[in-house]
């Protein structure tokens, strides 16, 4: 990767597909610092697009897309480094999610990922955890979003427990206030919902215990909003006794068409009673006297976590160290395959038009590829691929893990043709090329020698490969061998792959 | 269970339906001796029925019935507890392998379980370790069977270094000497073959080092007896010079039909060149002088398996404590919902006829339902089943691995009806109830209580479940919604459970 000074402004960009609001954020960062130079929310609400099999309405589909429409100028330009466009929990549940996805790649000609729970959280504490002062001592940070709300303890800038659960204020309203009624029947029910979720995190947070609970995200916002515009509080400091006010005041409303008493817009008041329902759960699970209204959120989080990507700070990193441990790899024999691996991209990377970001992938792939044998040496690919899939990783998008994932599938045994087709068009070539390089990689070191083997020469014509050994590697039958079966492996799936033993 | 005193006898038996032979052992165990009481062993040639799509052939199905017939009046009044009938690599790769275990499992009226390749490993170190004298050093063990190799590396009765590797006399006589010829090439092939297996595992074990090689099982019992017989070695004992003496008498040959000549039976010559190549290729990748022929094996480990469980040397429980360090379980919580789980059992267990078996695999899944959550909170029951059902977990069969996943699969969210349809039909009422239980017990522990509740009684009508909760569980909203909630998702799935609040 080109490594870009920190004099020049660099331009960044975040999109945060919510579940109820899409949000854009663009700024120039330089000399460690950002100036915010667009930054526009839509009330999208995705998730009352969801019907109950957990498909998005046409009408939500276009409700998004004209939203993206809207901020696709702003980010046309950008380098797709610099950038993170992230669908949440709606997206994470709609069994068309992808179609959305595709449709979306296209108008932006960016990538959009799906992260998932606990790297929402990991994002939003870095959003909050910059928007407030450097103070010591824990915090709690609470975001309610339209599908799920998130729950972090951390220190400075550094998590320390991140969850994501299943409910917000869209999905709230569809499941307690469909009709719009609100009488404390619906209120308490929602109310007990939350707790049963919460119920789940509440000893190990509570444990952990902190000093400042702090809210972000639209609801939170609105609630503090009103308290302080009633007086009843401090600006920014939502306090229970003035929280349950709120929600005795919603009741008596009696209906969201009402709303309008209390402050509300419109657009918003719809969803405000289950996102109240959902706070006051809160409030009573960690028996919280306040909270205070922070505005950093998951788009600021999203850029602080881009401008720390391949620094010693990149998560990304420890996510990796963490693998290693769990999963007891050979560290020696991952750096030599990621050394061969590497050497072997280096040679074909022009003529395969792959780049820097395919270079991390492989590079990533090469150091995960043996995670599985810790479950079983039988079909250990698979295994590291279920869990290179389904771990929460840190700082990785969910496309990157599905990207792992597939490579690990594919780096030994027949070529996986059937899960290659799963990937859309535009990325299969690129995801089978870097396949059967670290394929050409694991075979090179498998008999786990202490170095990994240098001068192999590779050369492209289109997509046939050409391996060149040299002489002290031609004399093994065994990588012969191996070579040979590699290549029938190969053809198999329509590859070729040529090897030319070297002088001896 | 009931507790047995180590005065009376108790008959054990094991069943080794492996690759190249079936083999049957018989034996009373009193006062910490074995008195065998029938063993036989015959080649049933079960991996020479295997297709090249992995189908077992109606005549080795025949072949495997026949023998089982004849092994079926042994078994007939063993105590489940006291008999493992285990099935190896030609089972564990062909597509069609339940429908011999379910015609096998009708014929002796006990189950037959199918064991990973590393389980195998470690019954086979079992039961060598136990055939030789207790001396001190590490042992280095090799087993060729029919479809899969075992390489151990143990001391005394632990085993340090557990591998499984997918070439046996039966598979390789198939690849590279189907119609009988044995010539240079043919033999150095098969040899190429097998080291490149070798390849993978052979630097670690050189790493741990050994002073007392091994061998075990026919294609090491034969070649010892040639070899020996020939004067060539000291009886018992395979000398590295005598075996490729005896490599180059079978090329010298040229076809199965003239094996007799070395002095073997015909229907040990078909397959004896292929495991001669396997043994060679083990002398050269780990350049050993000599190995001793050991008759101690995988039916002996078996017998040993059985009189260590239930005591503090069951390797379950080691294999239990390894997961939780892995997978950094929550051990009180864990704890809870066994015990949980067990007060549930044992009031249902007469009614619903469940029995010591079953019990014990509630309180492993009991144990075990949370370890999912190290991959990701999302789906953590799905994700502790895929690891259970995949992970080599020493001391399990394949079959509880099965049972674990399942309940691991069922224990929260909706009841996983498709899930339960996969087993056979005489055991899914039993799973379906184990899984029930467990649910409960889950839903009762949800707070993660510093002790789980007690009191909570439970009756059964049919397959209806009535649990009465006692008045102190009566007030909590939380766990009455929780109830509520698992009535819709057992009603869903066909079962009804009724809740009876006890008085306040």
């Amino acid at each position: 990767m080109t490594p870009s000074t920190h004099d020049e402004p660099r331009r960044l960009a975040a999109i945060d597909l919510g579940s109820n609001s899409f949000h854009l954020l663009v700024a120039n960062y330089q000399h460690e610092r950002f100036q915010v130079t667009a930054k526009y929310g839509e009330k999208v609400q995705l998730a009352a697009g969801l019907d109950d099999d957990l498909r998005l309405s046409d009408e939500a589909m276009q409700r998004a897309m004209e939203c993206l429409a809207r901020f696709a100028p702003f980010v046309a330009d950008i380098d797709p480094r610099h950038l993170r466009i992230v669908g949440t929990q709606t997206l994470r549940m709609a069994s068309n999610g992808q179609e959305l996805i595709a449709h979306a790649e296209a108008l932006l000609g960016h990538e959009v990922e799906i992260v998932s729970g606990r790297e929402e959280a990991r994002l939003i504490y870095l959003g909050v955890a910059h928007s407030l002062a450097d103070v010591h001592g824990r915090r709690f940070i609470l975001d309610i979003g339209g599908g799920s709300t998130e729950f972090i303890i951390g220190e400075r800038f550094e998590p320390q427990a991140l969850e994501s659960l299943e409910m917000g204020c869209v999905s709230y309203t569809r499941r307690f206030f469909a009709e719009g009624t609100i009488d404390e029947s619906r209120f308490r029910q929602a109310e007990i919902a939350a707790l049963y979720e919460v119920e789940s995190i509440r000893q190990p947070f509570l444990q952990l215990g902190w000093s400042d609970p702090v809210g972000t995200s639209g609801t939170i916002r609105n609630v503090a909003a009103i308290v302080s515009a009633e007086g009843a509080s401090v600006e920014g400091i939502i306090r229970r006794d003035a929280l349950f006010r709120l929600r005795q005041q919603l009741i008596d409303c009696g209906h969201v068409d009402q709303l309008a008493l209390v402050g509300l817009k419109p657009d918003r008041a719809r969803v405000f009673p289950a996102g109240v329902a959902v706070l006051c759960a809160v409030f009573e699970a960690f028996d919280l006297p306040f909270l205070r209204y922070s505005d950093g959120a998951l788009r600021e989080g999203i850029l602080y976590d881009l401008i720390g990507r391949n620094t010693p700070e990149d998560s990304r990193l420890k996510t990796l160290d963490g693998l290693d441990l769990r999963y007891a790899t050979d560290r020696r024999q991952a750096a030599n395959v990621v050394a061969s691996a590497m050497a072997a991209f280096d040679q074909v990377a022009e003529a395969w038009q792959l780049g820097d970001e395919q270079r991390q992938l492989l590079a990533w792939a090469a150091r995960l590829h043996e995670i599985g044998l810790a479950v079983s040496h039988s079909q250990f690919h698979r295994h590291g691929a279920y869990l290179l899939e389904h771990s929460d990783l840190p700082g990785f998008s969910r496309t990157d893990q599905r990207g792992l994932a597939f490579l690990v599938r594919a780096h030994r045994r027949k070529f996986p043709i059937k899960e290659l087709k799963e990937f859309p068009a535009t990325v299969r070539q690129r995801y089978a090329r870097l396949a059967r390089l670290l394929r050409l990689a694991a075979i090179l070191n498998h008999s786990r020698p202490e170095t990994p083997p240098d001068d192999v020469t590779l050369g492209v014509e289109g997509d046939v490969l050409l391996v060149t050994l040299p002489g002290g590697l031609t004399g093994s039958a065994l990588l012969l061998g191996a070579l040979e079966q590699e290549k029938n492996y190969q053809l198999a799936a329509g590859y070729q792959l040529e090897i030319i033993p070297g002088a001896r």
